[in-house]
């Protein structure tokens, strides 16, 4: 049977394909898809969910959620993702709308259901202030690192937007999956990559553009030579968890520091002594991952 | 026009006498009340704030809200307000019930009006993420000092159960009216005023079994002849803000201090540069003060 | 017999009446004056002892100590002290040089001793890192508050200049007085006082000169009607204890606090379960203080 | 002419290596051994600088330095280093004493040289706060790292032990070279390189005898299959500059942070818009590092 899921995004490139990765895999029930400000504004990122939905046919109800972080002002992420958060495809018509009720309150019709979330973590905060931890299955998420970081030196993104409702979240109980940069950074693009969607159809070339912006942000900022498809490996780690490797440690959310906001500090060698509360990706199949992308873009069209 | 205002509060003691006086006062349309875990557990406190209600017959919603700080581990006050929260009077039967929805929404349904908020500023803050700011006139809170805190020497109980809510309370934006311990500590219950209350008939009586209790633990904690009715004085501000002189100030909450955690930053001198963004109390009428929390205990007998 | 004693200061209008209070009391063997940077750079505030040591024929070595705070950069206190460090009165003449070797050093010559501390705590520190606990008799330091700071909301001056340097001192187990803003906001130097300092002679007036620009500032900052002689509190209780009135507690430095750097956070009720470890003034003998400088200046005339 | 060179430690068994690789290359003027508690206490790491210098026929000073950090409480590496601080060999009678002087003021004495550390930075930190940063000509540090860390996830021991001495010393100015666990965990002690110590002679079976402790704690507690010689990388650094491949980029000390302290923030991809402050070692020349420190050994044998 399908689980049930709810896709919490900001999109932006990568959370475009992880749409597109969760409507098209057969083993994933997609109930909903809720917004969040972080790539770029609310508006934005609602924006641009709907363009993704409408171009792909996808009709799951979407919501907005949280325009701002819990405690911090908003940091967006203009550099990566561009002024609109999805720059490059030209997109069609709208086709579709959003409905009336908050974030939190779509994600709680859904439950009992997976809680996919690759945005900051503000709405997902929410919801377990709101509406406890118990009907939550689990929690899988992209963000944080077990190495090095990509907006400072030890924090990524998503946690470094929103710390407090990390922190939240990783207190909660919920069962969670950490989908870190330690991994999506090995999901890279490859031309071969980029190819293989473009031959898929209207559908494959609106990936193919969001990679090409993707690639020429990616190689100016951090010099990659291929952009790293972070979102959608949390989608995959759902769909099939043998494409990702995990194990059992504690993370903790630093909040305070001053040069380390954000970090994911993930005890891999038991050096803190406190008992694991995530679940934290090491590996990834990379070759059956791109696989599952493709074929979920593929089936869509 | 009595003022439309939803009361957050945490009873607690003193969280009761302003439920008497927000309800007693004729300038005052009492919409609802509303608890929040910190001077106990989510359910003492409202348990607590049924069974005044019950006392007083006063039949407005009550609604539950958080039960837990957004980020921090709940520090509740048994040491001033005993085990139940409301440790002292003998309360009869319990003839009112909560709500069946949860206070940010029932504080949604009842807005535009004015937020007295008496408890950590949980409720209040997820208020704020959830619904914005735009339905809120003001807030009038009590919480903080210009001075010394009572639960560290620089924090006050209710900012330092909750202050990443507090931070979220006073950066955003809406009028606030803090009224902190500096002024509260000058309202202090004599043994006239308990005399006074216990005059009045049996819920008079009930507001002297609190005052007594309350006496005894300020007497043991602190060293104090008498204990200070801090909750009312935030009600007596919205019934009469010529009861309490305030100044215009930038407050700020310290969140990431070790010792200092939950302190309310006053900057009266303006040293830090900040613009102003709350009116803080600095001077307090009191003996009209105790009239009017006088008058309203009659007025509800 | 006296008491053998260095004053570790940063001249500074209320470090001068210090230096001559110390010179000038039968009670105190004063052995060395050592400046640190904090009112002023440490060539102002050096060369400040040196004139004020010259206008009152003051021969005890003088030497330099630290030029910055250990860990933050240096934060004077010009809109206090002036461009000089000590604006207002016209200085002869100079008369005393600086000894060559490092206050730390020159403190260390001069153990067992008591070290009176009215600047930043940085040289105290480094004694105390570099020569260990063992040889320093007490220290008595003009630094921190019961209640509100001057600098910042919680933070007095000193301490706020170098927070690290103040926990390493206050960490250390030498038998440390705390002689903090609340009590020295009661030594007011009125109108009545300076007319007796201009009666003395030509060091008074020099005295009168600096009161009356401390006056000024005082004034146009923080509203005093009357400037507050700190420094020289800390000078007149190693002279006579019973001028000033102190109780045991626990004092904390806060370091990490983004509001609140370089709070005294003094432990009066207890409440942080922390064994005390100083002697923190909360009462002083105005008078009988003000008796004890005018006779210092009459002595060195 | 051979690099005047200071070289202060915690032996520590890389540290003994250190300082065998500093005494042994002709490329190097040992002028001193200065020692600092942080690997075990300060008596302990003193005691074993004398012992592997008796056991190599080493005569230059040796000084204490400090036996605490700046402001923390000393945490030791028992679990690494054992209970001596540096276990495993049977060493002979010491010959060489300590002299009276202070590390720093020994280090003082010494200049211009090269500072080698290879502890905690407390002494090189009092350094510069007491005699200033004009006389080093660089330092050569083992601590941090660009990656994880060893004590904390991203904190390196040296700078756990005392952050605030690291941020003093990577604010200071003085051109710094910073050789962090990142290339210190490729300089990898295989069986083979035992071998090759222990054929040298006793000098030789004494490294031989600290490698097999080492790599059975590294074994035990980090799961490594061969132990990293982490201190003599810095020392080899300074020998040959081509053996080490360093970037210019900012780094800076997290010293407030809960979870993060003693991280270096080292920001590669200058993501924080600050000037570069040091030399930071990104690869090693593994062959060619160990061929110095055999052929050192070899020299003092
Ligand atoms: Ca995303
Ligand atoms: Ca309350
Ligand atoms: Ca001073
Ligand atoms: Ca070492």
């Amino acid at each position: 049977m399908p689980i049930p899921t709810v896709l919490d995004c900001d999109p932006g490139h990568d959370d475009a394909i992880a749409i597109l990765l969760a409507a098209g895999a057969p083993e994933i029930d997609l109930r909903a898809i809720t917004t969040v400000a972080a790539n770029q504004t609310l508006d934005k990122v609602t924006l641009n969910a709907r363009r993704i939905c409408s171009a792909a046919g996808i009709s799951v109800p979407i919501a907005r959620g949280c325009a701002r972080p819990l405690v911090r002002t908003l940091h967006v992420a203009g550099d990566i993702h561009g002024e609109s958060g999805m720059d490059g495809p030209a997109f069609g018509a709208i086709s579709v709308d959003v409905v009336e009720d908050h974030a939190i309150d779509v994600m709680h019709r859904n439950m009992p259901a997976t809680l996919v979330a690759t945005g900051a973590l503000t709405n997902v905060a929410m919801y377990l202030q709101r509406y406890g931890t118990a009907s939550v299955r689990e929690i899988v998420l992209m963000g944080g690192s077990t190495e090095r970081g990509n907006t400072t030196p030890y924090a990524e993104f998503n946690i470094y937007v929103d710390p407090e409702a990390a922190q939240i979240v990783f207190d909660s109980g919920v069962p969670i999956t950490m989908i870190g940069l330690n991994v999506t950074h090995q999901a890279l693009v490859t031309p071969a990559v980029v190819a293989r969607l473009n031959e898929i159809g209207p559908l494959g070339r609106i990936c193919g553009d969001l990679m090409t912006f993707f690639a020429a942000t990616y190689r100016e900022v951090f010099g990659f030579e291929a952009p790293p498809l972070h979102d959608p490996v949390a989608v995959a780690q759902v769909i099939d968890p043998t494409l990702v490797t995990c194990v059992e440690a504690f993370v903790g959310i630093e909040t305070v520091g001053t040069l380390t906001r954000g970090a994911t500090v993930v005890d891999l060698h038991g050096r803190l002594g406190r008992e694991p509360n995530a679940r934290v990706a090491v590996g990834l199949d990379v070759d059956r991952f791109f696989d599952r992308v493709i074929d979920a873009v593929a089936q869509l069209t």
